[in-house]
C-alpha cells in the first residue's frame, strides 16, 4: 500500500519536448510524473509551434524563459543553469524520437521516450549503447505495463501455475480510425505517413502494446520465427497498414498471436492478452484492468481483482487504494513513473535496480518486432526467421 | 412466435445410427427431432455394440424388434415395411459417416449426418451428387447455426448496416483436452486417431462450427487462399492438431482468422464470431447465444436480445419464447430438425424450400476447408491457394 | 448425465386446459412435458374459444374427438374412457386455476397448475388436503427452480459453505409494461384485473418466481414477519400494483428484500438472487442461467459453470449436454416436467419420492406471501407478522 | 478535453488534517488536489501521534516547520504567515469533523471535510451558516460524485430522456466487514464506535454515496417519508448497524431504495445506482466507472463509454484521457478538488460558479438522510416523514 511518500530524495528536475495542448499523449506524461514529488516539471519544448508551446507552458506553471522553442534550445539552455533539468520526456510524433534522444542522452539527461524509440533496430541498439555508455537511464512507455495485475499475472506464472507455456493470444484492435479520420484529425495524419510514423502504423502504433505485456509475464519465452499478413482498408494509407495478424513461435514450442487494428469498428480498445500454460490460463483486459481471470482447467473460473491480500506481494506495493475502488490508467502510468525515477536516481549513485520497468531495451525489441513483422509481411506474409 | 404447431403434415418416420447411451451428441438429436411432432423415432441402431442398443432402444420406447444390430441390418429391414423408416440421424464417430450416409441415400433415405460429412472433399462432392439424384435431403448438424441471433447478424448484414466488409474473427478453442483425457474417455480417443477422426482433430472437430457460422452470416464471401498452422501440445496426438491457427484471405479483399483448440484451459468453449464491416461489428458468443453486441463506430455500443420486437422478422420466426427467457443449444438445434422436416417434406412433394439450412453444400464446405487447412499445415503452415 | 431414457415405466396420458395459440406460457408446459416420452399429449381443452381450441389441437397431433371445448368436459369425457387421461396441465388466466384444479384432482387426475394456485391460503390449502386426500401430485410451475445451478446452489449451502445466513437479496423486475400495454395485449389485460389476476399483479406474477428459488436454496429459513409498499405506476392499474418492496425478516435473524416490477424500464428479465452468509455468498441471474457466483469472502471471486464436474451430483444428475453448451428454461422445466412424472408414477404406486420439486406445498407458500404482501401494503405498507 | 492546464490563477496553498501514514483515505486527497496546479500542499497535522504526523510529511516534501503537532496549532501558526495556508482538507474519523471544519471556517480557511460532515442536521446547518457568512467554501468528498458518467446521466435525465421518474434503486454494499475485523484493523475499530463513527456506520460510511449520486441526478427530487431497517450481524456492533434497507417515497411519487451494508461477502464495493423513468432507465456501477447502461424501453441495451465524442459537452470536459482509456477513482476525485479550487477562487473574487460540486449543503443532506434513517430504524423501522 502506497501513501503518497516520495520515492526519490529529491525530485528529478524534469522537461517535456511535445504533449502540446491538444496531444494526445502529453497529459498522462505530466499527471504520472508529477505524482508523488518524483519529478517536478521545470522547462518544456511542448510544441511545434514555440508561441502555443509557449503560452501552454504558462498554463503549466513552468517559468517562462524555461519554456523553449525546441529542443536543441532547451537541451543547450539547461545545460548552463545549475538548476538545468536532470531528465526530459519525449512525447512527439515517432520520427523525431530517435534524434531527440539521442541529442538528451548526449547531453547528459535521462530520457522516458514514447514507443516506438525509432525506426530501426540498428538504430535502437545504437541508442541503447549510447545510455549504457553514459549511464542514462531510458525508460519507454508501455504504460499498460504499470498496471499492477500484469505485474500478479508475471508472479503467477513464475510460480508455475500455468505449466509449460503453450499459446499467447494478444490483440489491441480499435475501431477509431475505421474511414479516413486522417484528412481531419492530426495525430491520425502524421500516423499514417511513413516520413514520420516509421515504417508500420498499428503494428507499431498498438500492436507493440500487448507485445509488451507479453515480455514482461514471460520474460524467458524468445520468438523463433513470425509471419504478419498486413493490410489498408483504408486504401490511402497503404504502404502502412491499418491492420495486421502476426503468427509467432517461441523458442519453447509455443505458438503466439497477434492482432493489431485500428478499423475494428465500435471496439474502445479491445486490448487483451491470454496466456495458456499446459494447467492453467490467465486473462487480462486493458478496459477492465483491476481484473484478472485466472483459469485452472477443470475448476471454477476465478477474477482476480486488484488491491486484495491474495495477490502477490510485488502486486501490491504499488496500489493506491483498497481493492474495489477502480484504479485506471493513470495509476499504471504513475508506477512507471515512480520506477523510472528511482532508476533514475539509482543510476546516479551507481545503483542498480531489484524492479523491472520497460528500459531502452524494451524500446529495442518493440522495434524489432515490427521491423520482422513488416519484413514478413513485405515478403507476402511469409514466415521469417527472427532477428 | 412459434407453439409447437406441427410443422409437417404427417411427422417424417426417422431412426438414429449411432448416439447411444452415454455418446455426447446422440441426445441433443433426439431432443431436436422429435419436439414439436415434426419427427417420430421408430427404429435405430444406436450403438456399435449390438445389445447395449437395444437396451437402450428400449428405454427410448422404441419397439424391440425395431432396435436392430447395426445399419445395414436396419435399412434393409426397415425397407420390408411400410412404415418403414424415412429419414435417419448418423451419430457415430466420424470415420463412419461417408459410408453410412451413402449406403441411407442409395435406401432411398433422407439423411441427418454429423459433421464431418466425410474425410475429403471427393467424398463429400460425391454423397452431394447422390443426394441431388434420390432428391434427398441431407442436413449436416452444425447446430448452432439454429439460434436466431445468427439469423439476426444475416439480416443486418444482408441490409448493408455493416458496410463492405473487412474482417471476419472467429474461435472456438475449449480447455478440456489440455492433457491425454484420450488415454481414459472414449470418445476423445477417437478423436485423436486419424483412421477415425480423419485427417485433422480441432479443425474439424470445432473450427468447422464458427466457419459455418461465417458462411450464414456471409453468403456471398469465398475464401481466396489461406494458411494454416497446427500444433499437437500434447506430443502423442500429433499428427492430429490439437491447436490450430488460419489465417484467410476472402476474394472481396476481407481476411479471417480462426482460433482452434482443445487446449486452451479453462475456457468452456470460447466459440466467437465478429463481424467487422467498414462502419460497424456484429459479434456473438456461444455461450450467451440470446445476445447478439452491435457496434456502430461513433456509437454506443448495443446489446441485441432474442425474442424481442426490434429483430428481423425471419429472427423471431422461431422465437419459442418471449425475450427476457434465455433459450439454449437445444432451441438451436430444434430450429435446425425442423427446417430439416420441411425441406424433407418438400423435397418429397418435389418442391423447394425458401430457407437456408445447414445442408450437404455446407458438409462439403466444410470437408473442404479442414483439407486446405490440413494442406497447408503439413506444407510447412504455408499461403495455399483455396481448392 | 441424461441421455433422454424415460424415467417412468408408460408415458403418463396427458392433457392442458389452457395454453392454446398465442399464449404466452402454454408451448413451454407441450414442449417440457413432452421431451423424453415421460407424458404423451392425449386430449386438451386449449382455448378459451372451443372453436380456435380444437383448431389448435389438431395442429398438436391431438385426435380430433378428444379435443374438447371445456376442461368440465373434457374431464367427464376421459373418465370414461379406458385410456382416459391421468393428468392435466392448466395454463389459463390466474382466476380459473382453483376451480379447473379442484375439479381435476376430483375427477382423480394429478394435476400441474400454473402460478399461483389460488388467490387465498384458505383455497390453496383446501386444494393441498385435497390433493392429499385423493393421494394425487400437484405441481407447480416454478419453473427456473429446474436450473441446475439451483440444485447447486442449494447444495452448497447445506454444506455450510456460507455459515449463517443474514440476507437474501431478491428481485423480478422486468421493463415490458411500462406503459399500458393492457390496452393492446390480451395477456396483459387480465393481468391487471383483480377478478381475473387476483389480489396482486407483479408480486404474484413474478416476485413468487425468486422467492420460490429461496425455498429451494434455504429450506429451513421461515418469514417472520414483513413489509411490502407497493405501486401502481401506470394509475389505471390500481389497486393492482406495477411495482412492489417487500422487505422480510426471518426466524433466524436475517433479512430478506424482494423487488418485484414490470416498469423496470429496458430490463429483460432481471431475476436474481443473491444469498449472503457469514463466509460467503451466491448469486444467480436467470438471464445466465448456466452460472452461478461464489464469493468467498477474502478470496478470488469464483464463477461455476452448469455440467462441469466439481458441482454436486444432485446438480449433475439433469446434466443434458456438456458444460459449456448453454441450456436454458427450457430444460429447467424439462427437469421439472420429469419430477413431476415420476412423482405422480409414485403416488399411484404408493411409494414416495427423494427429491424435491415444486408440489401443492410451494404453491400455498406462494399464496400466502402474495396474501401477507398485499395486507401490509393495504394497511399503510406496514409490518405484518407472518401468517 | 484536459490537458492539465492550470485552473486557477495561483495555486491555493493547501493542508491536510489527518490523511497521514495508514490512513485508508488520505492519499487519494492528496494526489487529486496536486494534480494540476490548482493546490500545493504547504503544511499539515497529517497524524493523531505528532511525531509520526511529522516524519510523514517530510516523506510528502511539506517542511518541516509547517508539519503541527495538531490542527489547532497549525490554524493558529499558519494565520501568523504572510504565505499562510488557505485551505484545508479534513480527513479525520467522523467524531472530529465538525470541530476541525468548525475552526477551519472560524480561522477563514476554505474547507474540504470528508463524509459525514458531522452527526446531526442541526451541526451540519451550523457549519453551513457559518460558512455562507465567512463566504468560504466547505466541499465534501463525496468522490464518486467526479466520475464523468455521472454528469452524462444527469445530462440524459435532465433532458427529459427517462420521462418521468419512477424508482431510484441504489446499493453501496461490500463484503468486507463480514466478520469483527475491527479488533485487528484500527480504521474499522472507530467506525463501530458510536462516539466517533457517530449515530450509524453503514448507512452514514457507505449509504451516503449513493445517495449523493441521486441527488445529483435528480436535483429536483425531493424525499417525503422513509422507511429504514437496520442490523447488526457482528452482535458486538450493536448498536451501529453493519447493514441496513431504506425505502423511500419521493414527493413527486417516486420511490427508492438503497441497501447499505459491509457484509455482503464477496462484494468489493457494490455500489450500483439505477434511475428509472417512464421511458427508459440509466444505470452505474462504481466498479466499472467509465460505463453507463442506458436502456431504453423496447430498444437494445445501450452501453456509453467515456471519453466519446456522443456524450454531453459537460460530461466530456473533464475528460483527461480518449475514450477506451479507463479512469479510475482518482480523476474522479481530481474532478472534484478542480471544482473546489475554481470554488475557492471565485469565492476569494466574490464571484458565483456555473458548475456544481458536493458543497456544504450536500454535507446537510447526507447527516440529515443518516438521521431519518436512524430515527425511523430505531423506533422500530417505522415511516418516518422526511425532517
Ligand atoms: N504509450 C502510449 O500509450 C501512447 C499513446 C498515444 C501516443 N503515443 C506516442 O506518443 C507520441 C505522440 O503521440 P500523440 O498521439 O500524443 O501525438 P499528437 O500529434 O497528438 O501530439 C504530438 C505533440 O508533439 C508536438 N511536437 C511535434 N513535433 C515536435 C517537436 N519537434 N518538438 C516539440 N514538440 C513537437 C506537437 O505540437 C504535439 O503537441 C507518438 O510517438 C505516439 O506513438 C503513445
Ligand atoms: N454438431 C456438434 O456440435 C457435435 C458435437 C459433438 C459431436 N459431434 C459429432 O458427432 C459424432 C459423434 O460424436 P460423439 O462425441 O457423440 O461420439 P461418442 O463417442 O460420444 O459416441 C458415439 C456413439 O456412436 C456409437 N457408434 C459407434 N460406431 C457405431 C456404428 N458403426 N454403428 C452404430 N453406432 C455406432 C457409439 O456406440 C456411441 O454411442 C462425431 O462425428 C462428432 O464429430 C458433433
Ligand atoms: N411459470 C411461469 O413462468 C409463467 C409465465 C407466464 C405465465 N404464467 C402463468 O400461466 C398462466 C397463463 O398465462 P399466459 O401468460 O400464458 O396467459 P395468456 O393470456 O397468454 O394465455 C391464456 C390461455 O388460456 C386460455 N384460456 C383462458 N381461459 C380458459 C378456460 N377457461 N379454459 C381453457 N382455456 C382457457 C386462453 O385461450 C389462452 O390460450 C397464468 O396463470 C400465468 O400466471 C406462468
Ligand atoms: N469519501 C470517501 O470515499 C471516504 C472513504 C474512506 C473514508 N472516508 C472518510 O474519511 C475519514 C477518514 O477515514 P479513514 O478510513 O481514512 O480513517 P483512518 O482511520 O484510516 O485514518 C484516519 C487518519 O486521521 C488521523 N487522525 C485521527 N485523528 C486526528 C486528529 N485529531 N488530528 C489529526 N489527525 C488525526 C489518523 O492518524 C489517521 O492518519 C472518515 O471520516 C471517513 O468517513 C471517506
Amino acid at each position: 500500500m502506497y501513501y503518497g511518500e516520495k520515492r526519490v530524495e529529491d525530485p528529478i528536475r524534469w522537461a517535456m519536448v511535445g504533449g502540446g495542448k491538444g496531444s494526445q499523449i502529453g497529459y498522462i506524461h505530466r499527471s504520472s510524473a508529477l505524482r508523488d514529488f518524483n519529478f517536478e516539471l521545470v522547462a518544456g519544448a511542448f510544441d511545434i509551434d514555440p508561441e502555443r508551446g509557449k503560452a501552454f507552458g504558462k498554463e503549466l506553471h513552468v517559468s517562462e524563459d524555461r519554456c523553449y522553442p525546441d529542443y536543441k534550445t532547451m537541451f543547450a539552455e539547461e545545460a548552463k543553469r545549475e538548476d538545468g533539468i536532470q531528465a526530459v520526456s519525449v512525447a512527439t510524433p515517432n520520427g523525431t524520437h530517435y534524434e531527440i534522444t539521442k541529442a538528451a542522452l548526449e547531453a547528459g539527461l535521462h530520457v522516458v521516450c514514447e514507443k516506438p524509440l525509432c525506426f530501426t533496430t540498428e538504430q535502437a541498439e545504437e541508442l541503447e549503447a549510447l545510455a549504457a555508455g553514459k549511464n542514462k537511464v531510458v525508460g519507454v512507455t508501455y504504460g499498460y505495463a504499470g498496471h499492477q495485475m500484469i505485474e500478479e499475472a508475471r508472479q503467477i506464472i513464475a510460480e508455475g501455475k500455468l505449466g509449460d507455456i503453450r499459446i499467447v493470444n494478444m490483440q489491441f484492435s480499435h475501431g477509431f480510425h475505421n474511414v479516413a479520420v486522417e484528412t481531419t484529425t492530426a495525430s491520425t495524419k502524421w500516423r499514417v505517413d511513413p516520413k514520420v510514423a516509421g515504417p508500420s502504423y498499428v503494428l507499431g502504433d498498438v500492436g507493440t502494446h500487448p507485445l509488451y505485456l507479453s515480455e514482461v509475464m514471460l520474460p524467458e519465452m524468445k520468438i523463433k520465427r513470425l509471419l504478419c499478413s498486413r493490410q489498408s482498408f483504408v486504401g490511402s494509407r497503404a504502404p502502412l497498414e491499418d491492420n495486421a495478424m502476426t503468427i509467432m513461435e517461441y523458442d519453447n514450442g509455443a505458438v503466439g498471436y497477434l492482432w493489431s487494428s485500428c478499423v475494428n469498428c465500435g471496439s474502445m480498445h479491445g486490448q487483451k492478452i491470454r496466456v495458456i500454460g499446459e494447467k492453467a490460463s490467465l486473462e487480462w483486459w486493458d478496459e477492465r484492468p483491476n481484473q484478472l481471470t485466472f483459469e485452472v482447467q477443470g475448476e471454477s473460473v476465478k477474477v482476480l481483482e486488484r488491491g486484495m491480500d491474495y495477490l502477490a506481494p510485488s502486486a501490491m506495493v504499488d496500489d493506491r487504494i483498497g481493492g474495489g475502488h477502480p484504479e485506471g490508467l493513470f495509476e499504471a502510468w504513475s508506477n512507471l513513473y515512480s520506477r523510472f525515477a528511482r532508476a533514475m536516481e539509482a543510476a546516479e549513485k551507481g545503483k542498480s535496480v531489484d524492479f523491472w520497468y520497460p528500459n531502452v531495451h524494451a524500446g529495442v525489441e518493440g522495434v524489432r518486432w515490427v521491423e520482422n513483422c513488416v519484413r514478413s509481411a513485405d515478403s507476402g506474409a511469409v514466415w521469417v526467421d527472427y532477428e
